[in-house]
């Protein structure tokens, strides 16, 4: 099957997508801010074939989303885990989360429940926000370009704002 | 290709993955948020096959993230709207931008602004919040099973909790 990466997009999602959006990969992750580390407890949860579970670890690795590292207690059996950009993944899946339990929930009820350690209290749903805190639509919000906003995205721009107006 | 979907997985991640993680779709909706709405537009500005276009815009209309309508000054061409579902899509796609722009930045500097229209001033950071607007890490989350909650997603809970105590 041939499939364009996004790798030559000029585009922060497409970059995103690049990165952690092949199949698998963010169940992979999920598992991983489950507290999973091993290849076997990774495999034996997700019921994945070792050869796909293999190659998203491997990517994942290379792009130091996880790190490779020794178990310290035998020394010797490997371990995956997240990195600072891998845990700064965090608000992407509990926004998907958040989206799953609205529009596709259980019909037994609510599947997981995410509370605030420190007050017990729900988390809240993730939100695009302001500055000053407030919820912010699609269209509250204005897109403007960068220094690093070349002609494809411009053109999106261009698009989106005249849509508008 | 055989590919398992993620739609017997009673896990929300997975089902937002089973509606919103194939290969283009998030790039698609990326487009839309954008004020894209047409056929032709999708197809020349993300440069894909119009059979997979085709094909995404489907499964996007058929699960209620898009509106199929028809244009209301000719009556006649056919434009993709966003629904309230699909709108809901945004804090997903931002949290992905704003990783995207940190860790895989453009050369040439920022690539997009996302502008508060009322205010002037730049969106937040998608961030996880407690209730009281604090922003949490996953250690600061405790995942409590829920009436939903199947054997695989408590195992892989009771994993996550064994592994903090």
């Amino acid at each position: 099957m041939s499939k364009r990466d996004f790798q030559g997009l000029n585009c922060s999602i497409a970059q995103a997508l690049d990165q952690i959006g092949e199949h698998w990969t963010l169940m992979i992750l999920r598992n991983a801010f489950h507290g999973v580390r091993r290849f076997e407890d990774f495999q034996k949860q997700l019921s994945i074939s070792p050869t796909i579970l293999s190659a998203r670890l491997k990517k994942l690795t290379n792009n130091n989303i996880l790190r490779k590292e020794k178990n310290k207690k035998d020394g010797r059996s490997i371990e995956y885990r997240l990195t600072e950009k891998g845990l700064d993944i965090y608000p992407i899946l509990i926004a998907m989360l958040d989206w799953g339990e609205k529009y596709a929930p259980s019909t037994e009820g609510e599947r997981i429940r995410l509370v605030d350690r420190k007050e017990g209290r729900p988390v809240r749903p993730v939100r695009v926000l302001a500055d000053d805190g407030r919820p912010l639509t699609p269209r509250d919000v204005t897109v403007l370009p960068g220094d690093g906003t070349d002609d494809i995205l411009q053109n999106l721009i261009d698009h989106r704002e005249n849509r508008k107006s």
